[in-house]
């Protein structure tokens, strides 16, 4: 009674190989308790001579897309290839070929989701992505099956293991970012082009996904304002824990009635906060739902075993559901669409630090400004005295992304101003 | 082309109003994204008349079992009255006249899985228990859905939110148990006959579940050793924190090739351990996965919208599933049975917390027995000195749970040992 479930992979690097060797080690029992016997019938690679790291019978690898996509054996095509070109193409191929796609691949969903979904329902098949978001932990699941009793409202998530990596390690030794990335990328944490990572793309892809099944809205990339981690110095994370702060690249999205926020940005949180406690490559997502309250997923957001951990369980649950696939509603792409507004103006606190001329009356004029704009200060660190530049460290209450802005460009302009060092978010989870 | 499903709950306390309560505020949102309309239409409680706190219809309230397992219209039959009679009878009845049920009950689910499961399949519906286990957290299905890849090895898990509570009070104001417990009485966080929670009752019908899910093997209450948290005092969880722990009630199930270990005890853990951020009355489940590494689960493990969560998540499951539901097979249920072994001489770190007199030469006495039982010390302290009676504290390596207590039985014979104040199992998680 047990059924035979051929399977094209589209790539044979670290989670191809992963999603090998897992249903190599456990396919007897996934065969045992599921009743599938999940077999790898063609591995498409670059260059089928080249030695692997697993071993691979003869005949499955190739290096054409025919050989998987116009197979008619083979129901389930996964794709792990990263990037878009050629990915989007692969994938679309297969879906018109009625095979049913599970992907790890953040760019091609947060990009081409509607595209990919579209042709998929038109052809019957599904569309599987839980490991395009945090890897092994079983985020895009959690959501879409054990949520959907609740309205979400907020998510916060460490979606990025290597600048989570970089961030911990800047924090713990007092090293500068410059130094950790060089070390990452030599430890294999980073890649040897960092931008992705370091200048939170992937984040923003990710969160693109994430909040779109969480608040049913489509979120595109657009609407997702994106900074990066490379303006962040020891000084700042070293003011922000004499703060009580510890900082991370945060993923964060809120929906307030129609209006919805999303941003990826260096964050600093307090210290005992349960998202400060995820430290170096580990990701957690943090969500808030109205029935649900609090809730933590945390683990491993990358590598071979515990993203083809997402990958394999995709294809089970890909095979449980052949014939009752289900696809996203969006509501702002529904005919009911409701009127969804993209904020960009968001509150939060801000830590700004400066370095000023240490004179009388600076503190005060600048205090003034901020209060000029709106902005009310919840704490004020001023370092060193008769020197001729001191720091000045500013936490605010909640303020408008843009009053800030306006109120940081206004005092930059004051001759008693040497710097603006840094504007970092604050998120008090208040 | 949306379709109404007709909901019997069995009981309207705390849960059952969570139930309630999620239906009516998140009903309309659950119809434009499942194409479900959930309708409850009856409830059975014990007095019609007595007033609620929601405004229930009238004609929905029903004293008789029977206006809800007789009713054809019905499809799902919720039930969270907890306890074994009759929950068992109701749900019995329910299953044989083709209903699908979802309950929130661990006790009559950890004692009578086989049976309810078995009728469940002879009839062709579903039997769902996600709020059986840690309350909102999605741990049920995060293992059934999510990890299927995996080979699970362990599990760790603060899975009562009342002795989390009493624990980290304890812990956080120095305050003894009896008193902490007197409080989360009076707040509500413990029920006036608190033995389930105190005694591990409630944490040893979780992890039978969890486990037997875990490990694809049915285990028995019989199979999980349970332990309270009666006999901790303030002294012992403060002389774990000068070494380096935090004292919690652990659920752990652990298994390695055939042999399987359960077990529910007071556990000092490190105090850097993700679980032991988790405070008051959050739960959390720690899985280790063969592919996925390390995951955890964080959220609130009780109350009535976070169990109302789980449960309104298993009815839109349940109606998804229809025609498909599953049910668990176990290795040792099964036709092509394992010879599983469940092994209660596991191997573990111990805090040894003992009262002896002051005099020369107790040491090196008592270690001695330790060593003459192959258990070896990695921490000592000894505190006070010319005084008559001193505490004195081990902490071993690991070591086996028969060997430990022989050797604590051996030590407690010696004169210069006053008491044998307390043993408490220690995980360091490695």
């Amino acid at each position: 009674m047990a059924e035979e479930i051929k399977i094209g992979l589209l790539g044979l690097g670290n989670v191809g190989t992963g999603v090998y060797k897992i249903l190599l080690e456990n396919g007897r029992e996934i065969f045992h308790r599921e009743g599938l016997e999940l077999k790898v019938e063609k591995i498409l690679v670059k260059n089928v001579g080249r030695k692997r790291a697993v071993n691979i019978e003869q005949g499955i690898l190739t290096d054409s897309i025919d050989d998987i996509t116009d197979n008619p054996e083979i129901s389930i095509v996964a794709e792990f290839m990263g990037g878009v070109d050629p990915a989007r193409e692969y994938i679309l191929k297969a879906l018109k070929n009625k095979k049913t796609v599970v992907t790890a691949n953040k760019e091609v969903m947060a990009k081409h989701w509607h595209e990919l979904e579209r042709v998929a329902g038109e052809n019957g098949v599904g569309l599987y992505y839980e490991a395009s978001v945090a890897g092994g932990i079983p985020v895009i699941n959690c959501v879409r099956e054990s949520l959907q009793a609740n309205k979400i409202d907020k998510i916060m998530g460490i979606i990025n293991g290597t600048t989570n990596y970089i961030l911990t390690k800047m924090s713990d030794d007092g090293r500068a970012f410059n130094d950790v990335l060089a070390d990452a990328q030599r430890l294999g944490y980073a890649e040897p082009d960092p931008t992705a990572d370091i200048e939170a793309y992937d984040a923003m892809y990710k969160l693109s996904i994430l909040s779109s099944i969480a608040f049913h809205t489509r979120v595109h990339i657009d609407n997702v304002y994106r900074e990066g981690i490379t303006g962040i110095t020891v000084d700042d994370i070293n003011y922000g824990k004499e703060l009580g702060y510890a900082i991370r690249l945060l993923a964060i999205a809120k929906k307030r009635g129609k209006a919805i926020e999303t941003r990826v940005h260096p964050t600093f949180i307090p210290l005992n906060h349960p998202l400060a406690a995820v430290k170096d490559s580990f990701n957690a997502v943090f969500i808030n739902g109205d029935a649900v309250g609090d809730l933590m997923l945390y683990g491993r957001g990358a590598g071979d075993m515990p993203t083809g951990s997402a990958i394999v369980s995709d294809i089970i649950a890909a095979c449980r559901n052949r014939g009752r696939h289900r696809y996203s509603t969006f509501y702002n792409e529904s005919v009911a669409s409701e009127d969804i507004v993209f904020d960009n103006n968001w509150e939060t606190e801000f830590f700004v630090r400066l370095t000023v001329e240490d004179r009388p009356g600076v503190l005060a004029r600048i205090a003034g400004i901020f209060g000029k704009y709106g902005v009310s200060i919840a704490s004020v660190i001023q370092k060193g005295h008769n020197m001729k530049e001191v720091p000045l460290i500013f936490v605010t209450h909640k303020a408008k992304e843009l009053s800030l802005k306006n109120a940081v460009a206004d005092i930059a302009l004051g001759a008693d101003v040497v710097r603006v060092e840094n504007v970092i978010r604050v998120e008090s989870g208040t």
